[in-house]
């Protein structure tokens, strides 16, 4: 108990851990996409019909680019939080496995879409990840900040802006699995648009007091 | 020998290196455990018949699940044992790299598992799997202790209370070896009951003094 | 806002976390270029045919070694940006993330490269590759300097060498897709030569002021 | 130049990325040497063949033990030279690459090992790879220790040995292709006596004044 204030023991069980495991998983999902996209063999493609055969290769193209803004996405979100949470204990680490085993499965679902495109059956099962990789994100901070595990107490402002702006995704991709009843090209719309809110920096950025004020 | 006091050097070998080679390792196999399914692709299986082709990969995605809950039973073991490790020689090395071959393995028997669910044969090879890597972690805690590499004295009690956690896992994984030349319906059952056991924040939790007082 | 200076908080954003998911994306790239190069199976070549199923690989070989050496001089590049760059915001991190999508994309356009190396169109696509992520590389570079998102003032002859040093690659890489529509060989030469510039120590070496003076 | 003694600029570029990347390598390629054995299908085989198909893969376990053991040992050398250099240049990070590309490689030459094992060619790929792993973790110390990227400065006698034993295994699996002409399976025998000159600690780790005196 004689630690000096800061150390790990001092503030319960660190956090850099289980930052580098997301990291680390975060690192192989994302590359995994791309390893899921097969290249043609001269055995069956030849060199004359190789255009073709990358050019219908774009389903999968298209579904690796949108996961990896999408895995970026939360990744981003997890480095955000790990900004205010500062403590971990047993509960905090399963929500963080939790959110990790949904990463994990993106791959598996990126490349089902990218096999079956128009598949109404695909497009919720995407969705449905993407969906669960948010939520669990969002019950971390709402834990994280409810069970008072940071360095310093978040602006109550600040909590909630984080709070929506993290809930923003899974809502928005459990409408798309609704909307892909009434049509599978609408859903994927929504998919592609739901990127485009987390471009724009908001309150979150500048809480973090740095960069963008240039 | 002028280091500051605190410095790798004045510890011996510091951890942090064998920590972020264990957070690597499981990171890849929580990712390859996933990338063991294979996706069905419309050359063999039509959007119609996807349905019913998912539904088959059930046992393997169960596999998944519930290796991913194992290996982050055991990445939280490793992570617990080093707040108190912070001092790491050749033979605590070699037992970290034993663990480490166990870990890497869990993908090869969860996909066993999950392409034979009723085989005794593969409930047994991934048993012995899941026990071998308890056990490693477990002689791992024992060595760790016993050889003084510890930051400050552990209270013996809470070195106890861990060392039967640890143990818990490999001893019931042994139990369901056995169990299964019975019935390996009831041996994958123990399998699914381990899990529970860790949920349960312990006297371990209390000891790490954050994050469960709220 | 009681953060000592120094702190993560008081920097904005640090920056630990995206060298982290660029290395682990970097060391899953570099592995992955191996992991493409299928090992023959004795099913299909009897050991007596093996030497010459190992010699019929030699392209592959040569696109790995090609490719782990571009991916070394990105990754060099990557981490000496960071010695300068200590702070982050969301643009910066897209930025990283843009480059990273490019990284994670080097083994699937290696492998191309591997299985039609007389191909025009797949030495473009690896060419369009490299240069891609040189140019992200580049922005990272010139938008870091630009918004003043480091440690110290960068000398503006030492940022103005790092610039150009940067740019040559994806400007070669570009020049070698036009090479490429007169003579795929001379094209692949192009690409054999860009390295051994960047073998070479320059002033941004000498900048870190340690090592090269022994 | 204001920044405070022992900052990464003062010492040049710092060596914490570098060991990161080679944790990150490591970790993939232990774990990927499982990968390359493919789980049986009940589509091939059934479930009473289980027990033969799993035993014919036992060559295949035994590359994967072998090769988990010499990268755990490469890993250790690795590691332990950084307790020693703690600054980076440009050439100290390409001596590091050379090693991880050969690291890299290790996967597809214990595959190889593992379809060919009473083969003298891929007996030989196997140990040349391992040899030239060993030799370029060799020329890091050398150059390391030469250049004085030292955060102390090394005991002579301790640089020795540590040249000798890191120069122990290369000089072993070079003379084991000279034997794989004569014997595929006495050169087997030494590549299965190497590790355990490994396992005894030496000087190096009393060098490190930790750990090992209890």
């Amino acid at each position: 108990m004689a630690d000096p204030p800061g150390s790990a023991r001092d503030l319960g069980l660190g956090t850099a851990r289980v930052q580098a495991l997301g990291d680390g998983i975060f690192a192989i999902a994302l590359t995994l996409l791309v390893f899921e996209i097969k290249v043609p063999s001269p055995a069956t493609v030849s060199a004359a019909d190789l255009p073709g055969a990358l050019a219908a290769l774009w389903p999968k193209f298209a579904a690796f680019a949108l996961s990896f803004v999408m895995l970026g996405i939360s990744w981003i979100g997890h480095h955000n939080q790990f900004h205010f949470i500062r403590r971990s204990n047993r509960a905090l680490l399963w929500l963080n496995l939790l959110f990790f085993l949904f990463v994990a499965f993106i791959p598996f679902s990126a490349n089902l879409l990218g096999e079956y495109p128009e598949s109404q059956l695909s497009v919720s099962v995407y969705c449905a990840n993407l969906s669960a990789a948010g939520l669990s994100l969002y019950f971390h901070w709402v834990y994280g900040v409810g069970r008072g595990q940071l360095a310093d107490p978040v602006d109550p402002a600040v909590a909630r802006v984080v709070r929506l702006r993290v809930l923003f995704a899974p809502v928005a991709f459990t409408a798309a699995i609704g909307v892909s009843f009434a049509s599978v090209k609408a859903a994927l719309l929504v998919c592609l648009l739901v990127p485009l809110v987390y471009f724009v920096p908001g309150r979150i950025d500048r809480a973090f007091g740095g960069g963008d004020r240039g």
